[in-house]
Parts: structure tokens; C-alpha cells; sequence
């Protein structure tokens, strides 16, 4: 990061190495015994340490979006006393100049050496942005001055020559109208006829100042580097509310494309569908996931590709044209909505690439294609790619342009499938490349795996994450995790999307809990998380397991054809939440969330406050009994000591003081409060 | 740190800043539109990050001591479910080859993904390490191969055939012996007439399985990079006990060989001198710092140089010849004590630098040099120099001969004046350049400013650093403290020295707290960090202020010659609590340090443990007052239900237990227990 005259540490060692055996072997004395200082100016005097924010220390992008306020900040230490002075420079993805901000000396004395600013970024791509540090010796000396000045030292003519140098250089540098007023000053200070007072009120006055902090130069200027680059998305990245339905349900692209101004209506703005491609044939599963399907049986969509009908940049023929899809695309954007594809790197045992590139997949020792298995399940219906082969260029390229396929037909948000049984560096290529032309297409990682492997997923590039969310049911459990989320070093990079049920996860709490459950679950998941997602069917309360403690579905959709309408009881409801979400910038982040005391181990309370947007939530955790408690408002929310709350949900008005207020919740009346501060 | 094929985040800006106005401008799509896989291996599947231990990612080293055991951790993650291995590479500073460590992997389900190991340091020098990562197909395989044994797959030949095709390569790695074993298997399993149990046994044997770990390749290798340096200092560096004194108030250099042999007795091993340079006699300050000299006013040592005696290469007349010095450094040596010298960066009106280098100066307007000040205070005995002068290099080898003079003498151990008014980066470049040669000098920081300044001389490369310590006299301020130093961040690179005077401090609790103060801050600061130091005259309760609030020595000796003798009353109870230091390892540590509850806030408690020895210190801190309390000592301290307990400084044995323990401490009989928990 600085300038050292003497070589870095790591290729030190490796100097002190070939000297031998040291203290044994010291070598005489002598002008030539230090020869490692280098040609060129002094090394920096400023050292810009642990700059914010930054991931893994500049290894990989901050997250930020469209219309952000970043806030940036660095330790800034130079020896000695002299004034420093700082600015964060940035620049957006067109750009050619750096554009400034101030830095301020925050908290000195408490955390000490610490400064702050910010900028405002209003272009999606890559920003890049670093700190300059300087000393300014104006500054210094004007203090300086000014102490004499009030200590009563008789003879100042040294220091105001002094001053009248370091003048002269910056009217060199201002111009005319400000080069104009610093000669006047000069003029003053280097009058003999002058009285000093007169020369004293000259030098420091604070026009004089102003003009010489804005004309100075940069002296001892140092620059952070390696610069920082900060990853800003769309809204979308951040704020998207997400619909899941199968095509195949909804009779097609043509019928999806029906439902469209009613999603829309009902504030989804992303609507995923699972893998839309040729489904194999060949060991294809039956229904409820029989190793055998009946000849009517469609397959599961993640089996993609069909020998006669194509592979991943194919269509399923019973969906509709490929006419009719970009028709469904383009009707969406018109409504605000992105469809989201799946994107699955997985092969159904009749996929074209499997006879055009045997060489991309396993084989077994007798030559055959190797299917997928971890025993004792076997998936005769699935081949993995084999990321170890010697075409590994040939795959990432064909996947590449399998994606780039479908960005040219105007998908711009894809549902990564599994992400973490595929290489990290495929994917920091992958989505660099798609993005660096289409900076507006965003990547959900559906990775339910270790924590630090999804975090991994978050820093190389995905936008969003799918979460542990499903399985976190207790006040402790939800506290903890989105705590981590939001507050943790995660917050930066990794942005978790909230479903509230999937086709491959029908929790236990609302298998258990009924529909109240799932009034739980979306109200928690719609406003802990400023993105959250349903699939369709649980807006029908549906929670029959394929058997007791399995979070399959009965008859799952996965493997079979549905009618499907929009019309579950619960839609209203949603649509309300969903309105709540889109009026209230308070809910559309997420590290503005903070946690309420609640006396009771079966409500959970939280606040979010964005400027003077502020919402507080109450939600019963218990699908079956009335529970009665508290919210403490803190005084650090920054409401008055008394105030008004409307529950959004209800329309009741509610009076309230900071500290212990009553809540009562009834899941047979409601579930939850939705509370907004009255201005 | 991981090979990645497309370019780098900070570069792929400037690529995709170079590409336009992106998303307007899109590209065909294309084979030629993913230019940005490089030829060669594929990525490495592996990453390994967040290294411990590293100082800001690898910027800075972090330190330890030779003997000491490095304990050394990373996550490494991979995609998908393979097995994984791992390993510490070290060399030492003269080591061609690596050595290697096993990593186990630990806590995977709490934290996730973490490896540790450690490995031993033996030599003093720069060690460079890394972490190796790779995957173990042999040992996914076993395990793949038990579970379908164990669902009674039926026929296993084609698992089988891949297990010989792994032993057929491993078996051409192997030697002579071990190759015998795995071809004994490879033979089993290749024959058509074994019964297919044989066959398993012999697959499955664990002789078999530890032959194939030592030889098997290692697959997707990966090494963590750039690699990391451990700095390892001699033991002194963390664990060492000093003495200050002027030698002109002890006879000189004659005098004060005179008095090694009792300070080794006493426990000392280091012997602080500040500056034995010839002192300016041009402006030079009188008693009390006053303003002008009397004709018998010895002046500041600090104040070095002189026109006739030289500069920082040479000796005061007074103190005695060089031969009397150099007498002294190796008397010294043979009683296992280091003279630190004094290196103090500024010179006298008339050093022989001011005439022979003006340039390295700082002047005024009219061309004359310019002297120290910070009004109203002017310091016109002392010049400081200008780093930023035109031949700074002639400056900083200048700086690096004197060094490199005493070292030549024999000198090891440097105490450097105010290192937070010089260049971190000269600090970096001159600590590095002697230590190259010879790593057994140390350098101890006086700096006495703000935090992140002092951490940033630790992380350059200084070995010890002076600390607020003098100023932390409450329960809460020194548990505060220590534990910030003991378990921060800091405790990698910065090692505090506990002064508990120096001739610039005399605090207001030793003024205020008359000689029981001396006693419990020089309990505090033995027994809490393994280095600390006083000044001569604390054995005497010296505690007389220059006047009110002020810190400092009335009289003192920075100014005069003293006539001084060790003879001081404190000096036994110095002398034990230094030799208890020397035989309780528990001691010798910082990071141990585990403070225990007291239920009085005028009584502070702490545990050391190092493997079997466990010491208990209890300190009153009012040194007026007997005050009477417990010591809770906690389950984690991993002591007996009950216990006894021998009071080192009083031989007196006392019987404790888990939890609560009375504790009553008089100052006006004893201070202070330390307390050894019998074996």
C-alpha cells in the first residue's frame, strides 16, 4: 500500500536469507553496507490504513446500490503534529476524472486517527475510489501564529516571512480573483510600513484562508493503493419481492403472461420460474420422485435436456415459442417485473452435450458416462460436469454463452441452482463477464451449505443468497441470525433473500402450525428482509408432506403438472404486506434493523428507521395461542418520549412512550402489528 | 492470493471502463466474446483465507519468540462435498526446504471450515509460512465405497476398478516397502478368482489407507499466497526486566560495571542508559530545566553534541573512555544483562551535524537554522532535523552508521527517544536494516501518543513499546487496558513494557500514595506483563514533584548529577518479585492473562497459567486503606475443585476452591499476594 524505500517484507526475508548466517557472517561497517535506498523522492510520511468499506481487505467488492449514500472511512496517521487533511476520490464507470469528497477527523480522542465521508453513487458497475491524505502547512502555521500572536511575542517578522513564502507559492496556483486577494494579503505582510497588527489581522484572516485551503497544494500527498472497488447494483439487488411459479402449471408462457398485470398488482417485481428447458426422457422420474415415470409423467425440470428437443439454450416444447417467452419477458419489464431463469449446471442422461462433449463429464473406468450418486441414492437421471477435464475452457465457454443466450433475450436475473458444487473461480469469471457488458443482470445463489462457503458465493460476485431463514422459528434463533446479517462484516457483500417456503422446502413450522404459520412466516420474512420470496401454493396454506418429517411436498409439483390461479385466500393479505414494503423505505433495508425487548420468548419486536420512515414490527412466533407481552422502545431510536403508532395492517392507532409498551397478539384475530410512527 | 483466469477486480474496471457505455453498447454475442480464459491448468478449486496469524492481511509480520510454539489457523473451503488435507509450510531464516505441519480441520459445525496446527520456532530471524490445501480422492473413495458396502450395493467392480486405477498410481510413488503393501492389494482386488469380500477387506484396509495418505499426490494443490513472515526475537524481547540510571550519578561507565553483578543478583537484564553522548553547551538548560546554565550545570543528556566532544557516535568525556564503555557492554554480557543505549533523533545547538549538514536542517526565511518550539515553549538547545530535506538519504544513512557504530560495540538492545515524530517509514527501513544483520537487536518505542500510532511503530518493527500503563491506576482502567493489549489485536506485534517511572514520569499516584504506591505499582506492572522496568529512585519512594501536578522530579536528574547507590529499601522486595518472575514461566507470558471478579473494586485479581504453573496475583489498589474482598476463580481456569495455595512474596499457605475465596489486604503490612497454586 506505501512507498518503502527498503524492499517489502515477504522479498526481505528472502534477502536476509541470502546473507547468510547473519550475526555470524556481519559484514564490516561501511557506506555501502545500506544500499537499499532508492532513487526518488522521499517515501510518504502518511500511512492510510483499514479503509471502510472494503471486503478481505480490497480482495473483493463492497455491495452497494443505485441512489446509495456511500458512507467511506480510513485510519489516516502521519508522525509527528503537523494538520492533516483527506478525501475520498471516486470514480463511476464511465468516468475518466476523479471526482472528491471531504474526509473529517472523527472521534479523535476515542477511537482516535479515524476519518469519515461520503459519497453518492448513481450509476450501476464497478466504482473505483481510494483516500489522498495531505499535510497542510498553512494551516500549521496559522495556528501557530495565532498562539504567538495571543502569548504576546515581541518579534514575529520571522514567522510572517515565513507565511509570505508559503503565500507567494499558492496565488502562483489561484486564480485571478482569488490570486487577486492573496496578493493583497502579501502586500500587507511585506509592507515595512505596515503596523503589525494590521500584518497579524492579514495573515489571519479567514477569507485568506478559505482561498489558500482551496489553492494550496497537496503537500506530502499519499494515496491508498491498491484502489477499492465497490460493486453497485440495481435497487433490484437490494429490494425485489420474488414470485415462484412452474410454467407448466399456469398453461405455459402465454398463461404466465396472463398473470402478469395481477403479480404485478400484488407488488411482485420478480417472477422465477424453474428451468424452462427440454426435460431427458431417458430415466426420467415419475411422480413423487418414483425412480420410474409413467408415460405421462413430465419429469422433474432440473432434468434439462432432451435429445431431440435441446439442452440449456432450448425450450421446453409444451411451454411455448421462443416467441412467446421473449413476448412473456417483454410484457413483464412493462410491468415492472424481471423473470428470473433457473440456471442449473446439471444434464439429464439424454442431453445433446452428453454425445457432443463426453469429455466434459465423468467417466467410469470402463469408459461410460458416470451418473450422480451419493449413496445410497443414486440420480441415473442427472450427470454432473466433470470441472477437472482438460476442456475445462470449452465448458466455462459453453456455459458462458448459455447465459449470454438468454441475457440477448432480455433475462436479466437468474436463480443460480446449487452454485456451491461448482467452482468459485467459474463463477468470479462467469458473472464478471456477463456483467461487465450487462451490469443490470443479478445472480441469486440458491446455496444452503457452510456458512463460509456461502459467504465466498456473496464476496465473488452473487447478488443475492438464498438463507438458513426457513429453518429459524424462534425469537433467539431470528434475532441471532439476522443480527449476523445485518450487522456483521456479511452486510457488505452478502444480501440474503428471504423465501418463505420452496418447492424443495415445506418447513416444519408450517406443516405444523397452519395457515397462521404462514402469516408468521411472510410477515417476517416481507419485513425483516427488505427481499423475500413465495412459492406459489403457499398462498393456499399448502403444507402436506410427502410423508411425517420430510419437507418434500405430497405430490410435488416438481413432478407433475398443476392448475394453477391466483387466487389463494391469503393473497390479499400479501398484496397489503407487499404495498406496506414498496411505501416504506424503512423496509426496503437491511441493516437498519434493531431488535426490541419483548418480555415474552414468543413475540419478537424490531425497528427499522430510515431517515424519518420508522416501523415498528410485532409478530407472534406462536401459530396457536394468544401471547401477551412488551416492546421496549429504546431512546437511541430517536422517537419522542410519547407518540403515535398506526398499525398498518389494521388501520388502529395505537399510543405509545419510549420503554415498556403492552402488546397482545391473537392468531386466531392476527398475527402481527405493523406499526407506523405518526410524523 | 488464488489464480484466477479473469482479470483482477481492479484491472477488469479499467477493462470494463475501456469497454464504453456498456449495456448501450452490447456486444454480438460470440465465441470471441469471452477473451479472458488464459491458457494453462485450471483454477485451484481450493481457496484458504483468513490466515492467522497475519498483522493487516500480511502487511506486517507478527511476532514470537524462539522456543515459542506457533500456533497457526486458516479457512479453507472448497466447492462441493470432497475430502479435504491440509497443511503449515515454515522454513526458518536459513532453511532451503520447506518444513511441514499437519492442519486439523476444527470446529466445522460452530464456526465452520477452520484449520489449525502449529509448528515449533527455534531461530531467531524472518520465517516465512503459507497453508497448503488439497483434496484426498483416495479417502472420498473409501468412504463412498463403506457406505455401499454397507447398503449392500451388489456388484461394486466398476468402484473397485477406480480404487486400482488410484493404488496403481500411488503404488509408483511409493518406496520399496511401502509399494510391497499397496501392490499386495492391488492384486487382491485385480483378481477375477477373489471373493468379493477379499476384495473389500483389502480396499478397506487401514494399513493400506495410511500408505496411500503418505504417498498420494497431492490433487488441486493449493498454496496460500503471498506467503507470511513470522518475526522471531530472542526471548529478552518479551520477557525482560530493566533498570534505568544516568551513569554520570554513578561514577561513570567505571562506576556502573561496578554495579552489574548486583543488578544481576537482583534480577535485572537490561540496563537502560539514556544518552551517553557529549552534551551541547550552547544554550544549554540549568537546573530544573531552567532557561540558562550555571558554569557547573551538566545540562540535559538529550541535549547531544558537542562542538569539540562529537555527536551520536561519540562518548560524554565524563562518563569515561571508550574502552571503559565497551568494558562495561561485556561485563555486562557476562552477567546476562544488555545496555540499551539511548537513540534519540535531535541534536544540540552545537552538534557537529548543524555545521557539516546544514541541509538536514529546517530554516527560516533568512537562512538561518531554526530550533525546536511549540509556543510559547522554545527549546533553543535543540534542533530537530527535516525529513523532508533534499538529501534525506544522506540523513537516513547517516542515522543507520551511528547504529551501526554501537552495534559494532557490542551494543544489542536501542530505547528510541519519541519515534512517533520520525517517518514510520525510516523506522521500517533502519529496524529492518540492522536486524538483517542482526536480528538479536531490539528496539523499544518511547511513545507516549495515540493509540494507532503506537500499534503502527509495533507493526513496523518495533519489539517493545512504552504504554499508558503509568496512567491506568483503577480496577477498571487496568483491566480495560491489559486485556486490549493481552487479547487485541496488538497482542500479535505489540509487547508492552510496564515502566512504572521514568525519569519524565512521576505520577501522582506514587506522589499521592507515599511508598505503599510503590509497592503495589511495581506488583502491578512485574506480575501483569512480562516487561517492565523502573527508573533509580523508585527504590527510594522518590516522589517529590517539581511542584503541584506535575510529573516532574523536583530536582531532577536529567538536569543534575546525583550521587546514587543501590541501596534503596524496596530493593529486596524488587529482587524477589524478579527472581519469582524468573522461575514461574506463568509469568513470562502477556496473553495468559485471565482477570478474576473481586467484588471490590480497590482490589484487582488476576490468574496466570502456563501448562502446569498457575500463579494468582491480588493487588490492593489503595494504598492507604486495608481492603477486604474475594478472588472468584472460574471452572475455565481448569483447576481442582480445592486447592492450596503458597504466597511467594510472605511463604504463607492458603486453602481455596472454585468460586469465592476471602481476601484482605493491608497496605500497611503487605500490598499483595502472589499466590502459587500447589502442585
Amino acid at each position: 500500500m506505501h512507498v518503502v524505500p527498503a524492499p517489502k517484507r515477504p522479498s526481505s526475508a528472502a534477502t536476509a536469507k541470502a546473507a547468510g548466517a547473519k550475526s555470524q557472517a556481519r559484514r564490516a561497517p561501511s557506506k555501502a553496507a545500506t544500499p537499499s535506498l532508492r532513487p526518488g523522492p522521499a517515501p510518504d510520511r502518511i500511512r492510510i490504513e483499514a479503509p471502510y468499506p472494503a471486503v478481505d481487505g480490497g480482495r473483493f467488492p463492497a455491495k452497494r446500490c443505485v441512489g446509495d449514500t456511500v458512507d467511506v472511512s480510513a485510519d489516516i496517521i502521519r508522525d509527528g503534529h503537523d494538520v492533516l487533511r483527506a478525501c475520498v476520490r471516486y470514480k463511476g464507470p464511465g468516468d475518466k476524472r476523479w471526482r472528491e469528497a471531504p474526509l473529517t477527523h472523527i472521534d479523535a480522542h476515542v477511537k482516535g486517527d479515524r476519518w469519515a465521508g461520503s459519497f453518492a453513487v448513481d450509476e450501476m458497475g464497478d466504482w473505483t475510489w481510494t483516500i489522498q491524505a495531505w499535510t497542510d502547512p498553512f494551516a500549521a502555521w496559522r495556528e501557530e501564529l495565532e498562539r504567538k500572536i495571543a502569548f504576546g511575542e515581541p518579534d514575529l517578522s520571522s514567522e510572517l516571512a515565513e507565511g509570505a513564502l508559503m503565500l507567494r507559492d499558492v496565488a502562483a496556483r489561484a486564480k485571478a480573483a482569488d490570486r487577486k486577494v492573496i496578493e493583497h494579503a502579501l502586500g500587507i505582510l511585506e509592507d515595512p510600513a505596515a503596523p503589525a497588527t494590521a500584518k497579524y489581522d492579514a495573515a489571519l484572516g479567514s477569507e485568506l484562508f478559505v482561498l489558500v485551503e482551496r489553492h494550496q497544494e497537496r503537500h506530502e500527498c499519499t494515496t491508498l493503493e491498491p484502489y477499492l472497488i465497490l460493486e453497485v447494483d440495481r435497487v433490484r439487488a437490494r429490494f425485489s419481492t420474488w414470485y415462484e411459479l412452474f410454467p407448466r402449471s399456469w398453461g405455459g408462457f402465454a398463461g404466465v403472461t396472463e398473470q402478469i398485470p395481477k403479480l404485478a398488482e400484488m407488488g411482485f417485481d420478480v417472477l422465477y420460474l424453474p428451468p424452462v428447458h427440454p426435460i431427458g426422457s431417458k430415466n426420467r422420474k415419475g411422480r413423487n420422485n418414483a425412480v420410474t415415470a409413467g408415460p405421462e409423467d413430465p419429469g422433474s425440470p432440473w432434468a434439462i435436456g432432451h435429445h431431440a428437443h435441446g439442452g440449456h439454450d432450448a425450450l421446453h416444447p409444451d411451454l411455448g415459442s421462443m416467441e412467446e417467452f421473449e413476448r412473456m419477458v417483454a410484457v413483464a419489464r412493462e410491468h415492472g417485473i424481471d423473470v428470473a431463469l433457473d440456471f442449473a449446471i446439471q444434464c439429464s442422461a439424454d442431453h445433446p452435450w452428453l454425445a457432443e462433449h463426453p469429455e466434459w463429464f465423468n467417466h467410469r473406468p470402463d469408459g461410460t458416462l458416470k451418473y450422480a450418486e451419493n449413496p445410497p441414492k443414486k440420480y441415473q437421471d442427472i450427470y454432473n460436469v466433470n470441472w477437472n477435464c482438460e476442456d475445462w475452457r470449452g465448458l466455462w465457454q459453453a456455459l458462458y454463452d448459455v447465459l449470454r443466450f438468454w441475457v440477448d433475450r432480455g433475462v436479466r436475473v437468474f436463480r443460480v441452482d446449487n452454485p456451491h458444487t461448482k467452482p468459485f473461480a467459474f463463477w468470479e469469471w462467469l458473472i464478471e463477464e456477463i456483467r461487465r457488458d450487462d451490469p443490470d443482470v443479478l445472480f441469486l445463489a440458491e446455496a444452503f451449505t457452510r456458512r463460509k462457503v456461502m459467504q465466498q458465493l456473496g464476496k465473488l460476485g452473487f447478488n443475492q443468497s438464498y438463507t438458513y431463514f426457513t429453518w429459524k422459528n424462534s425469537r433467539w434463533e431470528l434475532m441471532e441470525y439476522v443480527n449476523e446479517l445485518a450487522h456483521g462484516p456479511e452486510r457488505e457483500y452478502f444480501r440474503p433473500n428471504f423465501f418463505a417456503n420452496t418447492p424443495d422446502i415445506l418447513s416444519a413450522y408450517l406443516v405444523d402450525g397452519g395457515p397462521a404459520a404462514f402469516y408468521v412466516r411472510h410477515v417476517l420474512a416481507a419485513t425483516l428482509s427488505p427481499t423475500y420470496g413465495i412459492y406459489s401454493g403457499f398462498e393456499h396454506y399448502e403444507n402436506v408432506p410427502r410423508e411425517p418429517g420430510s419437507e418434500e411436498y405430497l405430490d410435488s409439483e416438481k413432478y407433475e403438472v398443476k392448475q394453477r390461479a391466483l387466487d389463494g385466500p391469503m393473497l390479499p393479505f400479501i398484496a397489503r404486506v407487499n404495498q406496506i414494503r414498496h411505501e416504506h423505505p424503512a423496509l426496503q433495508q437491511l441493516t437498519n434493523v434493531q431488535f426490541l425487548e419483548t418480555e415474552n420468548d414468543a413475540l419478537i419486536a424490531y425497528a427499522k428507521r430510515w431517515g424519518d420512515d420508522v416501523l415498528i414490527t410485532v409478530v407472534n412466533l406462536d401459530p396457536q395461542h394468544a401471547q401477551e407481552g412488551v416492546a421496549v422502545v429504546p431512546y437511541e431510536l430517536g422517537l419522542p418520549p410519547a407518540f403515535a403508532l398506526e398499525d398498518l395492517l389494521s388501520g388502529e392507532r395505537f399510543d405509545w412512550r419510549l420503554g415498556r409498551n403492552y402488546v397482545r397478539l391473537d392468531p386466531y384475530h392476527r398475527v402481527a402489528h405493523i406499526l407506523r410512527v405518526a410524523a
